[in-house]
């Protein structure tokens, strides 16, 4: 009776009624129902996204909502400021390599957050920067960044701030009008609950007024095609229609919990979950570390890849090894949208099972006590 | 009772079978099991699209792989050939302009086919031209262009020959390598029965070599970037597994079926809801009809709009109406996908009792004669 568990920073688990819906007929795009169905859709997307501005989507991996964000808002020749800690960061970088726009690159080192007043530095020392470009959460370290601190330097200044939420999103606390960031990007397969295959967008009106200067070629990823259609609700090309259905009952399942709700949720198994980690005696890696996803250092004498190989292959617990400078350094566990504390235990359970069998020296089960202590501290604290 | 039938040229009816296979849990696709999934829906891809090279799958709608056709092999200030006779053919123009490129263009009227001298002559008029872009079905129009005989054209010379087949593929006969068809676009929701938001390219080796050269800017289409991953069987980004779970299904029924016995169905079907529409008196719009859709223009008496909304509404039997310059001019039956004589019975039934409902003159159950005729002709002359 081995079962498959998703502890992965995305995809996520899909919650059954999700999947569902994408077992029913389909139906045309270019109908009221459709319509209907979109104009829904954007409505629960704006609360979740946190914003009063239409959210965007695209027929695409998370990858080309973070192009729509580049090529629709700067030119050959604009200087942009890039804060890279991380795979999906340097992503930014590489945008910038292959259009033709000059990044002053904020190198953070891989697990480490920003000073932000090195942003702002950067900021005075370019003027001329039309855009900086930073993480939430970077899904390769853990690490969520203080979007928050970021916006307040930004906002004073002529740059728009873009964000790459993908992974962040629902988990880690992003008030995008609120704290005036002017582009959130987005992906379904994370805290939304969908499976891969949709990517977002929000502007501002600053960076709206930035995208009306933008000399990029484009088509596919061109803004003003989805908001020319967007105004009379329907989309420039045909819409991943049966995820779009996914979609639209996901969020609704995160709006009834509630967004703040649903961001506490997310916190507090982050918390109990670096609490079960540090009392197997392990290493977590992040220096600020996101809501989505823990990631631990990996012990010298652990093999990392058996590791990993053996809590998927073996124990049906799907976790992620580290990408890039970090293969097989860290192990990531994600916590991050359809997950509850007890989908946790079992994979904390799963971490200490794997431990065991690799010959590690740790105290077995204190890693399940102290998520059990620290996800119900409140009542300890209540009944003592 | 009633029941919505899907006769539109994409999305198409999707299988129960590929419905049921989207409703399982999501899996992770940095996994041996979906590098297994992934091999097996490349190899049933290239038995579809009738090649030996690779069928790059891309997360994103027909218009993506439009865009990565074009932008791979392209330069700014490069000349190219479009064969324009319909909304989609006149995309590959727009993508020109968008991108610098000078596009040679031959307008053909909207549901003429096209003269292959004319492109012959271009071709000598213009050496130096790179591509040339031709649907195989233009979706707008149910015109299926010669791709044969322009290939023959087009592959002694120094250009490579871009086919748009998002809606023909399946429906309308394309030998891709035997005739020498160098690039061939496909999407998801029409000849392969499933949901939107996939889209396919296939590349020759002369038109790799061209893709050496490309200078345009690209990213998340960089088709090196998809070559380079799939080498190890693997995607650039994350994959919309979801839908090439329900794709390597889907696939699975055309090949069990047979492409030619699957191209013989559609030419069936195309040529009984032919001789239906015109037992109706209603007149045929597209001169060399392709095997995916019809088109059947609306009678001057008829208000396109009542006639279309009544059979969705009322009906149930969702049809497509004209776009562009063809907006309330025609309609449009797709027997195109998971659809057999029996469903396109109860489409033309539909027709007929829409008809009948507005006051148009003609004789009640004479298409479904025609069809019922046409379809059983083999039979019919076996038995006389």
């Amino acid at each position: 009776m081995k079962k498959n568990y998703l502890f992965t920073p995305g995809p996520t688990p899909i919650p059954e009624e999700v999947l569902l819906e994408m077992a029913k007929p389909i139906f045309h795009h270019r109908t009221p129902q459709f319509r209907e169905l979109l104009a829904e859709t954007n409505q629960l997307l704006k609360e979740v996204f946190q914003t009063n501005n239409h959210v965007y989507t695209f027929a695409s991996s998370g990858t080309g909502a973070m192009e729509a964000a580049f090529v629709n808002i700067v030119s050959p020749g604009d200087e942009i400021i890039v804060v890279s800690g991380g795979k999906f960061g340097a992503r930014f970088v590489e945008f910038a390599q292959v259009f033709g726009v000059i990044s002053h690159t904020l190198d953070v080192p891989w697990g480490a957050s920003v000073d932000i007043h090195e942003i702002d530095s950067l900021l005075r020392q370019h003027p001329n920067v039309k855009a900086v470009f930073t993480s939430l959460c970077e899904t390769s370290t853990g690490v969520c960044f203080p979007v928050e601190d970021i916006a307040r330097i930004v906002r004073g200044t002529n740059a728009v701030l873009v964000v790459d939420a993908i992974s962040g999103l629902c988990a880690d606390v992003l008030k995008t009008d609120e704290w005036g960031v002017d582009i959130v990007i987005g992906g379904s397969q994370k805290g939304l609950m969908t499976p891969p295959g949709l990517s977002f967008l929000t502007l501002s009106q600053k960076a709206w007024a930035l995208a009306g200067t933008s000399r990029l070629p484009k088509y596919y990823f061109d803004i003003k095609k989805y908001r020319k259609a967007g105004d009379a609700c329907d989309t420039p090309f045909t819409p991943a229609t049966g995820l779009v259905i996914a979609l639209r009952k996901a969020l609704g399942l995160i709006v009834a919990e509630g967004v703040q709700v649903c961001n506490e949720r997310h916190a507090r198994l982050a918390r109990a979950t670096r609490a079960a980690m540090e009392a197997l005696g392990l290493r977590l890696f992040a220096e600020r570390p996101s809501n989505a996803l823990t990631a631990v250092k990996i012990p010298d004498q652990l093999d990392a890849k058996t590791f990993i190989t053996y809590l998927r292959d073996e124990l049906g617990a799907v976790m992620a090894g580290g990408q890039g400078q970090l293969k097989n350094k860290i192990f990531r566990i994600a916590h991050l949208g359809y997950q509850n504390e007890f989908d946790l235990l079992g994979g904390i359970g799963a971490v200490e099972k794997a431990l065991l069998h690799m010959g590690h020296t740790f105290d077995l089960g204190a890693g399940l006590k102290s998520f059990q202590m620290m996800i119900n501290s409140d009542t300890l604290v209540n009944i003592q």
